[in-house]
């Protein structure tokens, strides 16, 4: 049962602009079927995690509603859901990630952003992998990939087109050389 | 005749903590006859350039002194100069640029850091390649390692022990498509 935070940043460590502009990330080309892609990843998924942000960048941005997993969103407010979707709303974050677990039935649970929501999970034990596509871009300031302090133990990268892609586990207290999880 | 900044990075695109410690850098394990390693890097090296605070920086923790390149360091104030060096200080980092070009006779040109100085020459269409080995640790604020805005085109990309080490070629005004440099 692993929770994973994936995502694409550019190469200083920013998720977004100060905007929420992803233009630079979708000019890049990435191949789908290659290595660390995006098909591939959300197979081992069985529920999703993310802010009030990122889901409502998804809600104006994404188009269509595409997950087909429960997905909790982490949020004070009051906001719609799409059509076909099974989301729900939380102002629990750990709570939610009980729950998400419970419903990913043995696969995997995805904090699909932002960097802060990932950070308050590693944090508190939570986050098990952190997966990273470098765009070949830096952009100076915006949105942060993982505002904490997390060591972690590099499993694997590969070139993916334009992307350097990287794998790593999270070093929690007590799992150095243990294998970790 | 190429420019580089050559630097290690926290995953999160800091070269540094706030506090200017590189502790998080050094107690990772790196082959030094590895890809991207430093002394293959440092023998394509003719001249140096660094800011005040990477100077000042090495002076208080880098030990002896063991470049033998001449570095140009950009400083307002007067600093002192280590034994067996060949340090010049300037107050342009355009001339600076120029001067160490000439005297590299052909060999590449190290922006040392810091990231800023980086940026500046990037900025002014003077800096060629950027490579960055990441260690597996994100530090969640620090020294950033390239605050400004800069396409790149990924060169290579390899696993060095607990290091992903990239390295970029910088995306000038006209030079996309053209195979650049």
């Amino acid at each position: 049962m692993t929770t994973y935070f994936y995502t694409a940043s550019s190469l200083d460590g920013f998720i977004a602009t100060e905007e929420d502009s992803l233009e630079w990330l979708f000019k890049q080309d990435f191949d789908e079927e290659g290595p660390m892609a995006y098909p591939a990843f959300v197979e081992k998924i069985g529920a999703l995690i993310m802010g009030a942000n990122t889901y409502e960048w998804l809600l104006e941005n994404g188009g269509e509603w595409t997950y087909e997993q429960p997905t909790w969103v982490l949020t004070h407010r009051e906001l719609g859901t799409p059509e076909g979707s099974d989301v729900r709303f939380s102002q629990d974050a750990g709570l939610a990630h009980e729950q998400a677990v419970g419903a990913a039935q043995g696969q995997g649970v995805w904090i699909v952003g932002g960097g802060g929501l990932a950070g308050e999970y590693a944090r508190a034990g939570l986050l098990d992998e952190v997966w990273v596509q470098f765009a070949p871009v830096t952009l100076g300031s915006g949105k942060p990939l993982l505002p904490v302090a997390v060591d972690l133990e590099l499993v694997d990268v590969a070139r993916n087109r334009h992307f350097v892609c990287t794998r790593y586990r999270v070093v929690k207290p007590g799992t150095i050389g243990q294998g970790s999880k």
